[in-house]
């Protein structure tokens, strides 16, 4: 009766129902459903869950459901086993057709569009009349989810565009193809990167994109549900890497695991500490002489982290949103630096004014003042540099806001706070 | 010759064109586009941009552009306009269906389901067969630009359920709808939050959702790629929180509106180190007494701020995905004890090894770690609570890992490390 209860639901509610459920019982309750739901169940859990529950199921269970599944989802269960039980499923399937797709879409690089498609679409011959497609839907749609267009192609797999499916619906059984397809369709190459992906179908609106090779011809197609989960993906990742986080983590994960996916950005800030402990001490003919200058040390590096902050979101938000290779660096570095003047110029002012109002020693006020001001300037300009120089060498650009470049920058605004102390005091 | 060039463009790669034109040149193109392109062009720009090209165009202009839109893209339009243009472009309205549809589309919040969704959809009876039904999309489909699928309502316009195509395209024209439809339809009422909206299309792979009143009656319906064009302002959302920009800026702003969004919180951040260094002159007694205190503090301060972002994104995560209320509180709250437990000790054992090392004075060299080991602790359970409870107050958690929170981090390490250093030195 609990599971009357189940099979009334949609698969994406049985999951939240499992996500609540040890390995064990979940594997009892996928074991009890109908295959189909529990496949489609398995093909929506993320990585992390997905891997924990297939642990108790063995190779010939596994191959029952992935034979059940789109070939898109069957590859990333698949990329989530180790080689070797990863062959047995593969060889244990029986669908024929289905397990030569998947052999190819395994070749594909996992965060492109080729790791992306499913080889499940409609296409039908350039050819043909509308009657003929219609019987050429009937018959593949059994395999499709969710149908969004029809793609069109030659006798050689060519693509050379698409049917929306409101054209068909409308036109005559005996119109050609010919005259009613759209030949502008937008499609994109197994080996561009799934950002790329993203970027394309938000351009354009598309429900769907056909994946072509080098020859244009019509591989599979990536459906924007799949699209939605690479957004959120990156999202995540984001976050991850300005917050200090190493792993994908979540909340219910063990607290080993918890403490393991901080602890290193922990150590390098405790390094950057200890650095900066070893730099304040060389100094210390500066601080015996003004003991106050250490009462001004949080407010250098708070600064200084977050202009550089600010100033790598900017930057990360323009690689995120164009991946256009980035022009004219001077102009944009000189619109950065004058930016940077104008807040440079308010807060050591503001700096300046409040110590002479609380009557702190005159030359230390100008010394914070220089510091904070040479701070704000340099922690811009890092800030800026660093995303780019990251995306160059193809490194995500998110860790510029992130642990490792404030620590970076905490040691940046002691130095320059010091340096400028030792110019001015001694 | 620029324009044929252009017209054979889509208006998506138009509106990149646009981007790098003034409003003035803006205009030029877009007036000697063809309508319909141009009003496509002008939806999909983001408010910013738009809001800075029809400054040039008179109410009438925008009104005939308005005219072609799609009803949720006309009233983002509309809703970007001051009252007195907003009421002057729907005066001058001449699709009257339109302009009821968007009157009453602007009564719903801009970020609910009732302000995400079009008016524009096919819809079908329950009694009809599906011969009827594609005579209907015939006459609908020319005002709907996408179609994902067919509404199937009662005579009361009451939302029963749905018709894919691919149901419409294999059925026989005499079928009845009442056997072909899936009454299984997941919709959303108006006054539903947006992210709610991702949420439910995201979890159950939806391409459309179809937007209902209180009495279940239909109203509008919300496509994916408005969902996309949702989700990626959230994330932007989320990172300026964390980053500290306090507008919505893009690099290519004025340098004058860059710096004004940057500036509030590096001013809370100034605030946050002046009174750090009033606090640090409190505790004179102790740094005289032991100088090197003053090393450490950068230390202090980063491991304070470091764990606390870190706690905050594991919660905002868990708040993003499963807008959930928290129940059992306490366990969670354990667990984050426990994780903080673990990493306090590792690192203030590590410091306190180093210092003893580096031969530190043995008191400092325990007060340090004393510190370290409670400043982790600390700050992981304010940077656990401070989301959940701005989240309470329907604030957006993401203000816990940005700049406020960790200026409040910086002052908590600073008063802890001064506290430990006055029980354990004095
Ligand atoms: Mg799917
Ligand atoms: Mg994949
Ligand atoms: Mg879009
Ligand atoms: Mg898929
Ligand atoms: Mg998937
Ligand atoms: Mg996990
Ligand atoms: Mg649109
Ligand atoms: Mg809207
Ligand atoms: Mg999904
Ligand atoms: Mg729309
Ligand atoms: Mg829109
Ligand atoms: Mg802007
Ligand atoms: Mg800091």
């Amino acid at each position: 009766s609990v599971l009357t209860n189940l099979e009334e639901l949609y698969p994406a509610d049985i999951a939240t129902v499992l996500y609540e459920l040890n390995a064990e019982k979940s594997k009892y309750v996928l074991d009890l459903l109908d295959p189909e739901v529990s496949s489609e169940i398995l093909s929506g859990l993320d990585a992390d869950t997905r891997n924990n529950f297939l642990k108790n199921f063995t190779s010939e269970e596994i191959a029952r459901y992935v034979n059940l599944m789109e070939s898109d989802d069957a590859v990333d269960v698949l990329n989530e086993q180790n080689v070797q039980v990863r062959e047995e499923v593969i060889s244990l399937l029986d669908n024929e057709e289905k397990a030569a797709d998947i052999i190819d879409l395994l070749h594909y690089e996992e965060d492109s569009a080729g790791g992306l498609m499913a080889k499940e679409l409609i296409k039908v011959n350039i050819n043909w009349r509308v009657g003929q497609c219609i019987e050429e839907i009937r018959r593949q749609a059994e395999n499709v989810e969710q149908v969004y267009g029809v793609y069109v192609v030659d006798d050689k797999n060519k693509l050379l565009g698409r049917l929306g499916l409101k054209a068909l619906i409308l036109a005559n059984d005996s119109t050609p193809i010919r005259q009613l397809y759209d030949p502008d369709v937008i499609s994109i190459e197994t080996y561009k990167k799934d950002t790329e992906v993203v970027d394309i179908m938000q351009k354009y609106d598309l429900d769907s994109i056909p994946v072509v090779n080098a020859q244009g011809k019509l591989l599979g197609s990536i459906t924007i549900d799949d699209v939605l989960d690479v957004m959120q993906e990156q999202a995540e990742t984001t976050m991850q890497l300005i917050t200090g986080v190493t792993e994908n983590i979540e909340e219910d994960d063990s607290i080993f695991r918890l403490s393991r996916a901080r602890l290193p950005w922990l150590l390098i800030a405790m390094l950057g500490g200890l650095v900066g402990a070893r730099l304040i001490k060389v100094f210390e003919a500066e601080i015996s002489l003004v003991p106050a200058m250490a009462m001004f040390t949080p407010l250098i590096t708070a600064t200084g982290g977050n202009v550089g902050i600010q100033s790598s979101s900017l930057i990360i938000q323009t690689l995120a949103n164009n991946s256009i290779i980035l022009d004219n660096l001077m102009q944009r570095l000189l619109k950065v630096i004058l930016v940077a003047l104008i807040n440079a110029v308010i807060i050591s002012g503001l700096v300046l004014s409040f110590n002479i109002l609380f009557k702190e020693d005159l030359r230390l006020s100008f010394v914070v003042s220089t510091a904070l001001f040479s701070v704000v300037l340099l922690s811009s300009v890092m800030g800026t540099v660093t995303p780019m120089v990251l995306d160059k060498f193809g490194i995500n650009p998110a860790i510029a806001a992130g642990p490792f470049i404030t620590t970076a920058n905490d040691l940046l605004g002691l130095a320059v706070y010091f340096f400028v102390a030792h110019l001015l005091l001694l």
